[in-house]
Parts: structure tokens; sequence; C-alpha cells
């Protein structure tokens, strides 16, 4: 007599501080490398499906409303009237979605590096890909530093929705990129980044504020809480040619909108950008306006 | 010719959502049985010295500075005058660490259940249990809910900094307790206490917050963020017999008493009360005054 017997299959992220978050799944959906890293979708037992680039950890269905509403809402309900956005990176669709439930947005651009990021979302993320055939949504494979360096259009608000500041990320992080990003941006342009972590990514996050703090007037930093990104506090960083996130905002437009939101709300917006006082200090040098 | 060998040594916590979270360690330093649980003290590659009971993380040297700030700070810069404070466990010590930072604090008594607790923050630990001898300090090594329901003692606030609602700490997850907080409570007096997560924990968190809206004329509950707690975004809850920590919360208080915190500071007081949407929609029908 023979039993049957299964295998216990998990998925690790393993940090450098001797730390590591590792999630049980059901099944790998989706494993291929492609020209710029390894990406994969695995269904997991608490977390529903997750996208992972290079074993980092991109998106679970479970709480991938908290960084979709925070990189889109806040710059969105800050601009006083964002027609055109572009999306560097964010090949999951989800930062689009978010986009898009703007009426005001005439073209959502997006611009993602790697089509197989695009292609497992499309296979089997259709909660964060659902918009990607959206006609006002106009989908570019290719490098956004290339296309940011060539193009001639002006968008009111630039979303940079990309990993980590290593492997196909790295040009991300840094100055020239940001020049474009300025050059790019209409007059009252807004530009919001993924900001890393103060608590294990202090050093990543002050070199981008530093970077933002050489190019633009206005430079702030605001905190989300991620259930899946290591420390669960992360950041995202604001950067403009003169609006301020707190200052001016007007809180009517969201009741107007008529938009629900799962993580965002009109406090969460302004509370959002006060920081810890050990995050505070890590951070004041770079910000201003 | 042999090399020497090392193994790798870890901790790991595993979460009922398929979920854990692995910590590199470089040694062990405490493991014992006591009568209530096991506790151990290891020490980690990359978050200093960590307290472990029954294998969940209770503490580490790297970020114990946000509960402790978090668990302190709010109730007793929202009090006008706390004299007299009252913590349910704590065993660590941080807690009456910054209570006692507050001069106003004439005396705090703290009721631990497990003596091992403490001889283990005692030997391993003196960034928590610094102030374990403070003269100001009166440490009884009790279960909380007796010393509760006998005690002639008020209270100006009284801090619950229990661990999750399973072992030892599951009578303080009732109303009979709750019932004998409020009495032992003065006229003015605030509880605060650990308060669970809303994202994997919502149902402990609103059957807490269900006791104290049952209990309490003012229930709030409030957010930090926790490095080294699965989904990083936890809660304690508030509850006064007429105090509100925003409206009755007067910053002057903060710059007049010259303390320095990591974590908290003005801001954060009022922002960590500003609640996603997802859990405003868990816990609004608990929310009171």
């Amino acid at each position: 007599m023979t039993e049957s017997t299964t295998v216990d299959l998990f998925v690790e992220e393993t940090h450098s501080s001797g730390f590591s978050m590792k999630y049980k799944i059901k099944t790998v959906l989706y494993s291929e490398q492609s020209k710029f890293q390894h990406v994969s979708v695995v269904d997991t037992v608490g977390h529903g499906k997750m996208l992972l680039n290079d074993g980092l950890v991109m998106v679970t269905e479970r709480d991938e409303f908290v960084y979709h509403d925070m990189i889109a809402h806040v710059p969105l309900f800050t601009h006083p009237n964002p027609k055109n956005v572009l999306i560097i990176g964010g090949g999951d669709g989800g930062t689009a979605r978010e986009v898009l439930r703007h009426k005001s947005v005439e073209t959502c651009t997006m611009v993602e590096i790697d089509e197989k990021v695009v292609e497992a979302s499309r296979l089997h993320i259709p909660q964060t890909s659902c918009e990607l055939d959206n006609p006002r949504l106009n989908l570019l494979i290719e490098d956004g530093v290339h296309f940011l360096k060539n193009t001639n259009e002006k968008f009111d608000v630039i979303l940079v929705d990309s990993t980590e500041p290593f492997g196909p990320a790295t040009p991300l992080f840094n100055i020239d990129f940001y020049r474009d990003v300025f050059n790019s941006l209409t007059e009252n342009g807004i530009v919001v980044s993924q900001g890393e972590s103060c608590f294990y990514e202090s050093e990543s996050q002050n070199s981008l504020l530093k970077i933002l703090h050489e190019t633009f007037p206005v430079v702030s930093v605001y905190n989300y809480s991620n259930l899946t990104y290591p420390g669960g506090l992360w950041s995202f960083t604001f950067a403009s040619k003169g609006l301020s996130p707190v200052k001016d905002f007007d809180e009517d437009r969201i009741l107007k909108s008529d938009l629900k939101f799962q993580y965002y709300n009109k406090d969460i917006h302004r509370s959002a950008f006060c920081l810890p006082q050990f995050m505070q200090n890590s951070v004041k040098e770079y910000l201003k306006g």
C-alpha cells in the first residue's frame, strides 16, 4: 500500500541583511528568461498570483492595490488636470489600470523594456493587466531611457514604476535620466518614482533623492505599507516643477471623481508625507519646495 | 588538509498565510522553557539581538524603537499629566524605558507574567532592559489579569504590551479584562493595547476593537510600521474615558519635554490615526468618540 505524497514548494526572497521572506506556493505558472531578467509567475497559498523578476517579488494579487493606488493617485490628485501621463516600466499593468480610472487622462503612454513581463502578466494576472488593451493606452516595448531621450512629447505626470536599482532598472537611478524626465514634463509637471525603503535601502533612497534635489525645484517623499516588500515601509519620491503634493492637493477632486479606492483616500494622501523621525533625519537635506 | 566549516543558522517565523520570515543568526544566547512559553534570544546577522516567544519575533535591537515609541508616547502626550502608568506585559523593558522618560510619571507599575522574559532581556538585551531597576519602576512578576482584578490603585494610562491572542496573552483579549482596565483608570484615563494587523490579523483586531467599543466612550486605532512583524503595518488600539488622541493632543508638550525620538514626532502622532481605506472599511463600526 502506497500513499500519495506531495512536496512543499516555496519561493524565497533573500535580503542582504540576513533576512528572507518565504512564500508557500501551489504551482509555477510562468518561468522564462528574458533578455533582461528571469520572469516568473507563481500561484501562492496565501497571496494569490505573484510576479517575480530575478526572484524579487514585484506584485501579488493580495496587496498590489497598495502600490498601484499610491504611485498613481497621489500625483494625479495633486496635478489639477492631468491629460498626458507617461509610465516608465510598470509591465504588470497595475499602474496603467489606476491611471486610466482618471477621466481627465486622454492618453497614457507606457514604456516597458521587457516584453516577457507584459506577457507573463497578460497570461496569468488579469487583475493587473486588465486595461492593457484600453484604447487610451499606448503600450511601447522599448527602453524607457532611450524613449525619453528621443521623444518630443510632453507629459503632465511621469511615473517611474521600476524595480530596484540593479539589473535592467539601473539607468533609471541616474541624473541623466532625470534631466530627460524634467525636459519631458509640462510646466506643471510631476514625476513620482519607486523610492525604495528607509529601513533597508536608505542609501538607494538617498541617492535617488539627491538626483531629484539637483534637478527639480520641489522634492518630497511619501510612504506606504506594502505587505510583501521587506520591512513593509516603502516610499515613493515626488518631484515637480512647482506643485506641492500637500499644499496644492484639493481633496474635493477625489469626491467629484466618484472613484473608490482600497488603500488611498484624502487622509492617506496627506499623512503619507508625514515621516517617522529616523527617516526625516535621513532624507531632510534632499527635500525642498 | 581540512578546512574549518560552519553551518548557517536561521530562525524562521511561519505564518498561517503560507508566509514566513527567516533571519540568519550568529548564535543562540538564551533558550528556556518557562511555565508559559519558550523564551529565546538569538544574535542575528542583520537585526542585532532578537527576543522570541514560542518562535515569534517580539523585539529586535534594530527596530524595537518603533514599537516602544508608539505604544508609549501617543497616550502619554495625549493625557495632559500622566502620573501613574501601568504596563501589562512588556517584559523586555522597552515600553517601561520610554514611559520613564516622561518627567510627569511618578510611578510606573509593570506586571509581567513570565519571569523568564525579564531574565532573558536583562541578561542579553540591555538596550531594552536598561531601566528595569529605575526607582520609579515597580516591577511585579504576576498575572496581569489577576493583578487588575484585585488592585485598588488607579492609573492615568494603562499599556497592554502583549503578544498575540494565543498562549499566555489569551485572557488579555477578553471583555472581563477590559472592564477591569476601565475600573482601574482615573477619570481621564487612557488604555493603549497591542492591536494586531489589519493585513493578516483583521479578525483579532476587530474582536479587540469590539470589546473596547462595548467598554469605553472613545475608541480609536493607529498604525505604525514595524520592520520585523509580518506585513509591516501593525496597529495599537486607543480607548479612553473621554480624551481624543487627535483633538486633545497638544504638540507643544513634545517641544517642552525636550525629548527626542527615533520614530515618534508630532506629525506621526496625528498621521498614525489616518487609516488606509481597506482598514477604515474594516474597523469603522468599532470607532467612536
